[in-house]
């Protein structure tokens, strides 16, 4: 095996980033759709405060599973999200140099930048962006937030979203995700992906396509939007939040079972709109009721 | 600041025990009140196969929220779980050794082991186990399974849990677990817990003891239980037990919201752990279907 295996990719972007003055702070223990979801990227992105931060997110999205025979595609798969606010100048240097540090030379390989802005409909959010694609497989997305939940974000976040899967299938030269070495185990053997996770693509995806119930989803749905608009009402943004994420993922796995006629579907992202937007909205003001903390911290270090 | 910081300690953990042959795998992205309920302990211990695994996991338990106020409790902390099965017969030694790569000598500082059997009432599982006091305070715990899911575990499997703020604590030399420093910032400035985590430990504190919507919880405990019987019968034991996990969370939070009374919280215990046993023998058998995989690998290691 050439390159790393999939853990040392994550220790090397962990050593790589937290080196350089970011949070390294664990996944959501929720389900999303993305590591945008996660509140280290959607609501650190609003107000003034100074914010850097680097995680691994899993991904659900069920309506990508292939039932394990996929050699690509994953209903669970993970991002390496990092978020630098204010975005620095030499973002796009920086990221080059994380590149080289898992042993990729942007000099040699075939490395290109191609257009393409972001639109989180669900999240009200958008940024200028591009993606990288590395010998021809997208490995990055990069993003320049200017709005999130409605609000226009000043100073913007830039974000940096990485397909580990995708760049380890690159790194390792392997072309099953399945096939990703792991580790190697005490016994010195390598352990894959599909020592990890092949059990797991299947009987979700049979869940998700096939038995997840309709009606509780729905009523779930539901529920979720009603607590998350009493806790705004309660000035509880956090917790508000987190039902939104839970609407959004009941939303996704009702697409996947196909419960959702298409002239449905603008009405569901809509609904959670506005509740990321309220809740975007409630957060902002309580960090402005906090005196926005994270300023003070900057004023003290200048 | 003297020892490690929060961040460090992870990595640190993280590099040790991924050296030693663990398999480094995310957090649940599911609300959990401990580490062992991730699959990668709970189901893993079961059967046969070798399996070797090390992560962190954040433990909700809206019971010990404390608005924030108080220095040692949390409504969620983080949990670094480490699972070796078989268990080896040097895992204290193994564990002294982290200890040393943290800084900790042995020799040194007042570490006493205190006999602690576990038990989880939901989970159908138990094991022999000692508690790890680090001058007076608990930072470890260990136990080898016995039982869960109310099946024998054979081999045993063992595991180690360290409270990463406690440990942490004890590192740094500090009283208020707000007051741990996370990580330097891009300004070299420190970003402490209470940066990261204390509005949301207000908020969430609330949320769990004076608004989560009781009647909700108690209709979704019902069709988490439903759900996860039906996918039992379909022999998908993995999206069940993550039913069995939100029903757990449910139960956690009407217990915050003293929704259950005394003579009810038997009962309720009573169905969690009949799911978790019924998810266990199904999770065995659908191994054994397969052909318990990682011994197909053991085999080929020999």
């Amino acid at each position: 095996m050439s390159g790393p295996t999939f853990q040392e990719l994550i220790q090397r972007l962990n050593a790589y980033w937290g080196e350089r003055g970011c949070v390294l702070i664990q996944p959501l223990d929720l389900e999303v759709g993305a590591g945008t979801f996660h509140p280290a990227t959607f609501l650190r992105a609003l107000g003034p405060e100074p914010w850097n931060a680097a995680y691994v997110q899993p991904c659900r999205r069920p309506t990508d599973g292939r039932y394990g025979d996929n050699p690509n595609r994953l209903q669970r798969y993970y991002q390496y999200q990092v978020v630098l606010k204010p975005s620095p100048d030499d973002i796009v240097e920086r990221y080059f140099g994380s590149l080289k540090a898992l042993g990729v030379d942007p000099q040699v390989h075939d490395l290109r930048l191609v257009e393409d802005n972001w639109e989180s409909p669900t999240l009200g959010a958008w940024g200028l962006g591009w993606e990288v694609w590395l010998n021809g497989m997208e490995v990055t997305q990069f993003t320049y937030f200017q709005q999130a939940g409605g609000l226009e974000c000043r100073p913007v976040l830039g974000e940096i979203t990485y397909g580990l899967e995708r760049l380890c299938m690159y790194l390792q030269n392997v072309d099953d995700v399945f096939d990703l070495v792991w580790t190697h185990g005490p016994d010195g053997m390598p352990v894959t992906y599909r020592d990890v996770y092949h059990q797991n693509e299947v009987e979700q995806s049979t869940y998700n396509f096939e038995v997840a119930d309709v009606p509780e989803l729905f009523h779930r749905f539901d529920a979720c939007e009603a607590e998350a608009l009493k806790l705004v009402g309660l000035d509880l943004p956090l917790p508000a939040y987190e039902q939104v994420c839970k609407a959004s993922h009941c939303f996704n796995l009702l697409d996947a079972r196909r419960a959702i006629a298409v002239t449905e579907r603008q009405r569901f992202i809509l609904r959670v709109r506005k509740l990321s937007q309220a809740v975007a909205e409630s957060y902002h003001g309580q960090r402005e009721k906090l005196g926005f903390p994270g300023l003070k911290r900057e004023a003290e270090a200048a």
